[in-house]
């Protein structure tokens, strides 16, 4: 059930031991709101942990610094930036028994007893900021900077089209609370390990242009993963990359699995729906990012993302 | 003289015929002020116009979109984000008459009858903004996105550590007063053409570690230009790719000129001082970008290089 501010402070500041669930490839948003709130938790003298089914990437180690890992049975079950209980991946059994959900996708299927659910907010981190502020939980440094992290990392620091005015407002607040945003940043949006670079430069060698340069296509074989050494962590950024020339409406990523089929991701923009695209290719996903899954090889692969993409091209 | 935002505003609003000087090789800041203030004078009911010694690079092309060139002899010159009259380039004529100067280098040379000058502005177009209001200009959509493009490219959308909790405050009312941020960063941030980033992967291909990886060098060759077919305006973001990589404190981009000698931009980080490097070596800067001339072949001139550095590395 659809729930406000002020009840879901209520709900946390009366509970004791509480367990804050992730979901499953964790990214900044859902790792940031989950590390906040368990060291604001903390803070109001409650044991709290915090949950994924996946381990935490190298990438956001720096979250989870200075908190204590504590063994205790959850009396108050909290899940941050999932969606679905689909997306807890391992921690599924816990599906049932969410007592609140704070979130931000529009889609959210209302798993939980308690939703404290705004679309238009970029980031759950977001939400969880304000929702701090009404449970009179102090922002250290260390929370603003979990915060800061998960409105950075979903708004492509602050790039992205879900950047509203009340994003800046609140970034402006958590650098004078003390996040350490210059060196957020620089570890989050100027890093590059050599491997993923190289990764990066060998797929860039094989883009190639359609559609009079509308479509682009971009490969990363299981070859490319091995010569470089980066790993599935570093794919992310690659499918991006077609999308990124100029005149590019839809961008596709082929993906080799290790098993040798191939992982589709198009990315599109107005109007070209790639959801729709990929739903033809028996996929789905967003709007503006879809995927799907191609069992042939590369070639016949290649021919049936552009035959799919025919209709809007 | 420093002068204040109450002065300066008055200078502004009691003059007519305004000349607005940009400096050479003209970046976001310097355009962005200029078209935002150029617009915000016409709308005052006077007369202004845009002065800079170089083509409008057709990354900035959208700023001077509906701004009509005016044709009259200036009563009253105004520089923005020019921290020295040399800067002025093909304008130095004009060098010894600017009435009013708008920046915020701490270097600026004072050249200018009245500066105004906070050396910890982000960017120019933060002070513009302030100046604005100052004036009691009205800030149109287009103003604002004029002084949203400054404060993104100088803050490289709002990553660098010059970004201040103002600077996201600002680009929060200027969202509010209607700049069209979402077209605005997939333009300056999310696009590149085929030829910058082909040129971006055939330099990547000449990464080269030194000193156990604290250090590294890349390559851009006039047959790379000529290959890609990338402009001049591209080589800047190839400059920057060397500091990127995970555990590079001195990041070393060699530029070929045309003829035939080597342009050397250097990065560093903490503790190594770019400027006091390349001072080494005939040349100058900042602490943390900096630059010289090598006049000698490309291996010799990495040689030189690598023993600047190693009084640090």
């Amino acid at each position: 059930m659809l729930t406000d501010y002020a009840k879901a402070a209520g709900l946390l500041t009366a509970s004791e031991d509480i367990a804050i669930l992730c979901h499953r490839s964790p990214d900044g948003d859902t790792l940031g709101c989950g590390y906040a709130l368990c060291l604001a938790l903390l803070g109001l003298g409650k044991r709290a942990r915090v949950l994924c089914s996946d381990p935490l990437p190298r990438r956001y180690q720096y979250l989870a610094q200075g908190v204590p890992s504590l063994d205790f049975s959850p009396q108050f079950v909290v899940a941050v930036d999932v969606a679905d209980a689909a997306l807890l991946g391992g921690l599924s059994s816990y599906g049932d028994r969410v007592d609140l959900c704070i979130d931000h996708h529009p889609s959210n299927t209302g798993y939980a007893k308690s939703l404290l659910l705004e679309g238009d907010s970029a980031a759950a981190c977001e939400i969880l900021f304000l929702l701090l502020g009404e449970m009179g939980a102090a922002i250290t440094p260390a929370i603003a900077g979990c915060l800061y992290t998960g409105m950075a990392t979903d708004t492509g620091c602050f790039r992205y089209s879900n950047t509203t005015a009340r994003t800046h407002r609140i970034a402006a607040q958590l650098m004078e609370l003390g996040a350490d945003v210059g060196a957020i940043n620089k570890w989050l949006f100027e890093t590059k390990t050599k491997a993923s670079m190289e990764l990066k430069r060998l797929a860039e060698g094989t883009l190639e242009y359609h559609f009079g340069g509308r479509c682009a296509f971009i490969t990363v074989t299981q070859e490319m993963l091995q010569k470089s050494g980066a790993l599935e962590e570093d794919l992310e950024g690659v499918s991006s990359i077609p999308r990124r020339v100029e005149g590019v409406v839809a961008g596709a990523a082929f993906r080799e699995q290790p098993d040798g089929i191939w992982r589709l991701s198009l990315r599109t923009g107005e109007p070209i729906d790639a959801s729709e695209v990929c739903r033809r290719m028996g996929g789905g996903g967003h709007s503006r990012a879809a995927g799907c899954t191609l069992r042939c090889p590369l070639e016949q692969a290649k021919q049936t993302v552009l035959e799919a993409l025919s209709h809007d091209l």
